[in-house]
């Protein structure tokens, strides 16, 4: 059996973030839970936590090959990518890294919106062009400040979302799984009812299949072709499908999205509208958040290392 | 003498804009204030007020050709086109329509803080082209939330930018012309001071030739390489060759502008930067508000028309 507790897992970890987590305790590498058989039985047995960061399904299979494992910290709060049942039955437990990016995400929410109803994109391309001074302005664009706004989902980062949108003297609705403490936004029981309530509907859902298409083509469609669509949380968590087929009918007004069902494959229905604002999932992708991700997830391993409580368990 | 005492002036105006002020009132129109003397003697002598949209100089002479002008009212919060000192002494009263704009440019400006630190320009290219799956993520970039800001001139947009500003855990510093009242904003006595304190900048001053260069190369310097300017009041309040100067040798981060010292005719320098994002002045630039601007201005008109009280005179 190896000394080496400590197995590092995903080809997502930056060399950075390897050497910090290799510097306090001495680790394993693997590129994925996939590739965990490739490893040697000797040290796979010394093995008593995985670092993980990505979207690889990381299941029961992957944890018996691991047979000391006590802790998955994964790096990020969304955790849909491990098997926690399956974690839980094993006696591991998993943690995320929740709060730190909070900030990020929300600040990207409302930087989608913006820049969609203000029509960010074109005015660049126009501005920076010198189409501005051969074809003139832009077509007029759309008030945000005022407008109503759905959050499905109010967890930290829709409550960091509503709050920020609050000073846009925004008028809040929501759904979750109860009714919430707040200052007077108005709870919806379910997504439809919200999704006609109000023209932008931000997702700030967790992933994972609980939540799978949970915003509906019946939502999508109740939304009406003023609503406006954003994304921050999973691909999965509303019907992609029907997302783009309203786009393209414009059925809706358009959509703000940071993640997809198949990233960073998008589908290439995506690449042909002009009502929409991509980005390559980065809602915390900022080097300050990024940073105390990496900060968290090894104080969870190190925590768990030296026998002490677990910072940010989920399970 | 003509019955028609409103005269249209400004090729900026929408036919929309124009059907509605001709509908009020019996209405001539001209493209812009060089272009009065195109007018038949007669017809200028009934003109009593001038409804103006666009940004060509407004100066004595032409006032001086409409010798029963009683008001200018200006389409938009800044008159700096108009020659107000000029107007005062031939009695003439400048209306504008403040208050209605201010929510749509401080969301602008609050847009491109985020568009600008989230290198969002960059990350629709790569997610709308394909390069994501490609090429891989984009790199890291720079958290907005929690971070400080120095809005310069608190005056209601500041103000404005400054509230939701506040809602991202900003620090906010600030200059105005005097102290103002503030749920504990940090106070300078000049820019200078207040570019050393920030890392984002945010220019909400009024144009005119009070405010030109007032954001000076100091100013920039004393910014720093965290440093981003962003600006929506007008191009002349910073001194746009040293901020382009600033921006090519990366002494200062970044950018994110709505307008500019020769618009619509950018300075070419600015095509070839990668670290700005640009609009083609659009700060106001709604459905929404336009229309709430365009009926602030017809009523103002009406007002003098009626010998009632202007709603919005700025002499």
């Amino acid at each position: 059996m190896s000394d080496t507790q400590l197995l590092i897992c995903g080809t997502a970890f930056t060399q950075e973030e390897r050497d910090r987590l290799g510097a306090a305790h001495p680790a394993l590498f693997v590129g994925g839970p996939d590739e965990m058989g490739s490893l040697d039985e000797g040290l796979r047995a010394g093995i008593r936590a995985v670092a993980f960061k990505g979207h690889t399904p990381f299941g029961g299979e992957a944890m018996d090959l691991l047979p000391q494992l006590g802790v998955i910290a994964n790096f990020g709060v969304g955790y849909d990518a491990i098997d926690v049942t399956a974690a839980s039955a094993r006696n591991i437990k998993v943690t995320n890294t929740p709060d730190v990016l909070s900030d990020d995400v929300a600040d990207l929410a409302v930087a989608l919106m913006l820049a969609q109803a203000r029509t960010m994109i074109l005015g660049h391309a126009q501005a920076a062009s010198g189409r501005w001074a051969t074809e003139g302005a832009i077509p007029l664009n759309r008030k945000v400040s005022g407008s109503t706004v759905g959050i499905v989902g109010l967890g930290r980062i829709g409550r960091e979302i509503a709050d920020r949108l609050a000073a846009f003297k925004m008028d809040i609705h929501y759904t979750s799984r109860s009714e919430k403490e707040t200052p007077g936004w108005t709870y919806h029981g379910d997504v439809v009812s919200l999704a006609k309530a109000v023209d932008f509907l931000v997702i700030a859902l967790v992933g994972g299949p609980e939540t799978k298409g949970h915003v509906s083509r019946e939502a999508i469609e109740a939304l009406g072709p003023r609503g406006v669509v954003v994304n921050i949380s999973r691909g999965s968590t509303i019907d992609e499908g029907a997302l783009l087929d309203a786009l393209e009918a414009r059925t809706i007004a358009g959509a703000g999205l940071d993640v997809f069902e198949n990233e960073p494959n998008l589908d290439p229905r995506f690449q042909k509208l002009d009502n929409v604002v991509l980005q390559p999932h980065q809602g915390s992708g900022t080097v300050e958040t990024r940073t105390d991700m990496a900060v968290l997830q090894l104080d969870n391993v190190s925590a768990f290392l030296a026998g002490r409580d677990l910072l940010t368990p989920v399970n």
